[in-house]
């Protein structure tokens, strides 16, 4: 079973269970956007919430070891073309290289670590239409000189 | 004068006036993250604000012309290169898709805009090393049937 | 069943009904753009309208759930080859700027919504030759300042 | 004086001038659309045309010249970067193989022609916020057998 | 069966039957390089030229559906490697400039026609070594101004 | 003085002149195709015409050596952009498959010479609307075996 | 069959047959360069030659017709990867205009042909290493003035 | 002065003195490929011939620096557009793969060094017409294993 | 059997033996970053490793000869997207004219081999948090003259 | 004084100060690989480094400030030409996905950091002819979970 087919075996479980993202998290005790980039193969599973997610949608005991396994990260599309992905995309087009003068403002020589990193996604109510928020935490990881 | 002659002048006339991006938002009574970008050419200026940023940082009265007008917003680099700025373009890349599931699933089948926009850039204090905490919110838009 | 499949399916019974996109539509209550877009995978059906649809093409059951999902909405080709596309893209590459012109003049420093948005394809008769006439309304969106 | 002089030329002629785009279009009995395509270097004046426009504009008349010439229309982004022009193309990518099947069913085995075409942008008031309204007009060419 | 299935089969019972292009051609009184490109799935046959050919081959009955429709028409290599179909790139890269010029000379800002257009090879002979001769003919196509 | 210099000077010369290239071309006993190819650095002169077309147009004797050098033929979009340039293009990726299979058919594994090459663009007057015609003769080269 | 299919089957029945490619060359009289691109679809078999590989690999009858049809010569990537194969792209970058100015002062103003061409790859015995040694001999053919 | 005014500079001396390449090549005691790929920025000169090679153009003595220095090669097109550059382009697409093997064949699990290489471009006298012999000599270098 | 099949089939074959790539390294007497590197097709084994390796992992004889052969090296992705690959890939954009400038500043006018060539990964203890040291190793190759 | 402008103000001073990049970095206490990228505009030199650098080279006072600024870190060639630097692109492309493999089996599931990062360029001596050695040392860091 490859990864890919894993990943379907995973939509269509998720589907039948009539789980939402938010209630599997709650369930193995991790984030959403954590439990979904590892369900379809953008992170790797610690042993015991592969166990609890595989328990929780009752998939085969096989997929724990692929769900442990540090996964090859790709992405086809340089830039990518759905609407809702594009905007991201375009956010960091217009404002990288205002986040890079930010951070050096704040903290000096570096960058934000995408690696040390976390994020969540929010509903935030408002009159004028609800809006959503990204909040993004990353460790600043400071150039070395030597 | 251009308006890369424009943003190398205001680069010169902050360096010159030992400002950060902080104490001349502040001074115009906006976010920096807004000021830096404005000030680069991705943002236009309201006319009042272009008028207080003219003359908190002494620059010819011609600015506030080209500092109001729409700018076509360009960037050259479909990957970025520069370190800072290609994590955010990999987070894109991983955390897409998920972005878009968390905001199918808490909003329905829509967007988060990139126009009705804003984001800051704070330190977060850390214990084992700060943190840089991007809080982006967008209005959520759905998308029209007809 | 794919998406892909599910999208080759709709073709066939489509041709099997004998039905045009037009007559889909009007036994729906969508219009034909929308209707032939979310047939194809570019935009997710509301569910009674997919009951509708699965209802008039006698397709399986399972297909309203593939059809209410939100689409990740792909396109393969950064410049499209096919000759009655290309000309869009055409349209875009020499009228874009213009357009954000007009934009700007009347309605200040926004964009035009690809989002809340609506498409009419329609056939104007000419007496030097009939002419497609597309009629595109998206809401105006203005950037924020913060 | 290069092209791109001229434009240069133009557009501070224009703000010299406080004319907008309709008014100078109003000026020389063209539509804006076409007008600002044209004073931009993506369409050629007609001689007549470019004499009304270089007298309203108080150009130098060697101007006449440059601007009745047939242009080499180029645009360096295969995908355009700014938000506004990027809507445009996104419609293309989204609607693209829509309008063709849409066209076929009206019309037979074509396309719509991005030379004998014309576009006009409007403000279309809303209560909900006020839309852009873009009509496009291209006249139907039938592929030839032969 | 998909299209290129069709294509497919198309070349095999062209093989079987033993006739060129040529003679298929002349058996259903089109002309030869439209015959190909449409028998390849880049052109769309009448229903009477469909039927024509299906005889001729002895193709399935359910060819003729395939056959009339409107190929959204696909290729992969932006610049072609094959060196026969390269040098007709080459030519384009080193005299679309010129033909443009000559274009705008003997007829004024415009273009030729991809659509209403036809292309004959032929073979001519010549002591010094034959020689492949193209004649291509589309309609001026003169731009509108509005 | 560059290439492109020249070919600005030349363009200027031409214009101050009031010649067509079809009577520059005549003027020195050359084809316009090939002329305004020449003239704008996609072919080298002989030394015989190099020294004509300097004469007809009054250049400076020093144009003679550069324009009977071998240029480096270069052309930086891949895909053009002008509609009348892109057309041919299209040509090329509809066409180019079967006009290799007319080749093949008619002289066997072999190719259209675009070195050994000539072409002409004439205007056909046709009751529908005149029509641009192009007649490309190139040397057949067949393959080698060894 | 595909032309894949027919290579593979081309391969394995060689390693079954304990052949060098210098062997299969000398057993149907052709070069073994030729034979390998032949054998590998990227030139056609003139019949007698198909029919003697065919014998002597021991393929199905039904090959010859696959060989000996003009294949279209494709290759995926731009810049090869293989460190084989990528130095010769990197002798082309590098050497590439200096071979170009070679032939202008050997031979005037043309080109080698790649398709009048041969070449042979032979060992070269050396005390400080044995090298390989490319002999490409590609028929002079001048660019036409007309 | 850059490495490019350099260039435009030794070719003005050269045309000035009325020499060739390989006149020049023979006046510093090496081949005329290496001396113009040398001269023109894609190789450094050892000291020695930097200095004959000043001498004998009558250069001025800071071009000896500026001759000795380990150039950066760049080229800009991924595939030359040139059609003399081009052809050579098409020889290691088509080819590539079979100098592989006959290099695998030859001497085992390696490649051809295009550091340790020579190169030589010669006119082969033919009744058939001449033809341009390029020999290429490049150290085997065996993949290490370890 | 293809050569990814046979990877998939070595993956597969390892995680049932519960064998490290440190392990296997040992077992057939070569380092883990070369043996790695050939399991999955970078790399061609010498026949006794290759012997060894089938027999250490069980695998099918047949697969000797697949391990033995000079594989084609080819990546599709020009930028690589996974985090951990980029790093790497970020690091000679930013090192890489510094590495030339070491490289020429301490031998000369040369490069270094990629393919006499080895390489270690290490684990470097640090009480900062642990670090990886790559230790690479490859020939010095000076540049010809000739 | 741009960046460019400072890189090669300090090309010049360090040709004129005849001192070795190693001698430099010794004279102000880094090592050379940093020592180079930060005076070539890749890193950010720390104040006191910068002026003892300024002093040594004797450059203007001006320069402190831009060479403690966080350069935009920019490479124009997603693949590299040059062939020293391109062999480590190589490698990259070759070696990436074992290195993965190499820190996930030492490490578990994380990267080796591009940031907390060193690198050493050395000479090795080898009777078989010098070797470049280098050792690269970068920060292992552990992907989050969440």
């Amino acid at each position: 079973m490859s990864r890919d087919d894993l990943t379907a075996l995973i939509l269509s479980a998720k589907k039948a269970a009539g789980l939402s993202w938010q209630e599997i998290a709650d369930g193995i005790g991790m984030s959403p956007v954590w439990l979904h980039s590892a369900a379809t193969g953008m992170n790797a599973f610690p042993e015991d919430k592969a166990r609890a997610f595989v328990a929780l949608l009752d998939l085969p005991d096989a997929a724990v070891a692929a769900l442990t396994e540090s996964p090859l990260k790709v992405w086809s599309q340089a830039v990518p073309t759905d609407p809702c992905v594009y905007r991201l995309y375009e956010i960091v087009g217009v404002y990288g290289p205002t986040i890079k003068a930010m951070i050096n403002e704040k903290f000096g020589n570096g960058i934000m670590s995408a690696i040390d990193f976390s994020m969540e996604v929010d509903r935030e109510a408002n009159p004028k239409g609800d809006r959503v928020r990204l909040t993004i935490s990353g460790k600043y990881l400071a150039y070395s000189n030597w």
